[in-house]
């Protein structure tokens, strides 16, 4: 109370004497409480864009595992070099629906990934695109379903035909088809590692998302 | 610059004649800005409470589709009623490692919900509690990844055993084993629901994080 009267007495000998230096004190407490927000504000502006350009690297990442995931699996076929009078002994990936299954998904999550890629620039040039962040967020945890779904199943498929399976007589028919099993175990490589990738964009959305005002 | 002059000689006279009134025109910008974020601070206060009481529901959910799925996979055991002199023909989960896998995997799940419970207790009680809310979405990510994996490889041996595959000499044992593939397909359904229930929590912890500041 004797303060603020002080202060009160404080300003008016200065107006009487010059205009410049009444409005710079009256206008002190505005550009006091203003810096404090607008600081901490571009801390985060500068983090946030960070985690979006670290962001579209992961994207980039994604696109490349899943693509390459979804050509080695598809490419994957084998001949064997003998053949009886009525069978030429081969193997690829549309013998098993499991592996069908597993390039359409990779093909599939390949194909979200290059859409998001603009969704992602966006949040590049205005951190603050809380929408679309989200929107990114959700979407990408659906995408890593359905890729881990494809190479959890191909990954259960693969290993019967490397160990075979006695109790229900499954016989492993990578002791012939060897290079096939290879190739289509790279495949699953690769997908595991996107889903990887898929985990490390949530938790990075999620961390962007948190210093969202 | 003319109308700062002239507030400020304003003041002056005010200063002169009472202090209260003096220090009350001070104050007001420091007042006039607080009000605004304390009141949309109560409405997402209210929104996010109701969206941890909704995470806590779709946590039990979780938990009970997970033990569900785990037990129901767990006793899934057939034995035929003829047997030759050597065999007695029976099925049961551990003949397959992937439907070992399952179990262990939905035994995972379900003890991690259980443990994440009362994290998000924490969240009901302080609905700003962003670090418990970031946790908890970025494990709920990765259980729901290992509840995928475990339902997408459970599936594909369930496709082989129902419908076998003839490219690869893999025999169809639903044929005789018909009640072991129906309990162990609603095994697979309950991982399934499981799977569906985490893509929810993901969306209300991603919808809350949003709202924090």
């Amino acid at each position: 109370m004797k303060n603020a009267e002080s202060t009160a007495i404080d300003v008016a000998p200065d107006t009487n004497h010059s205009g410049p230096i009444a409005k710079k004190k009256s206008t002190t407490p505005l550009l006091a409480a203003a810096p404090v927000p607008v600081r901490s504000d571009r801390g985060t502006h500068r983090m946030k864009r960070g985690l979006a350009i670290f962001d579209i690297i992961l994207r980039i990442g994604v696109l490349a595992a899943a693509l390459a995931a979804a050509a080695t699996m598809g490419t994957s076929e084998e001949t064997l070099p003998f053949f009886t009078q009525f069978f030429q002994f081969e193997a690829s990936y549309d013998d098993l629906p499991t592996f069908q299954f597993f390039v359409i998904a990779m093909g599939i999550v390949a194909g979200y990934v290059m859409l998001s890629i603009p969704f992602s620039i966006v949040c590049i040039v205005r951190p603050h695109a809380v929408g679309a962040r989200l929107l990114l967020l959700i979407l990408d945890a659906v995408a890593m379903t359905l890729n881990t779904a494809a190479a959890g199943s191909a990954a259960a498929v693969l290993n019967i035909a490397h160990a075979g399976n006695s109790s229900t007589n499954w016989l492993a028919i990578c002791n012939q088809f060897g290079d096939f099993c290879q190739q289509a175990s790279g495949a699953v490589v690769g997908a595991f590692a996107g889903v990887l990738l898929f985990l490390l964009l949530i938790l990075f959305s999620a961390l962007s998302l948190k210093n969202s005002h």
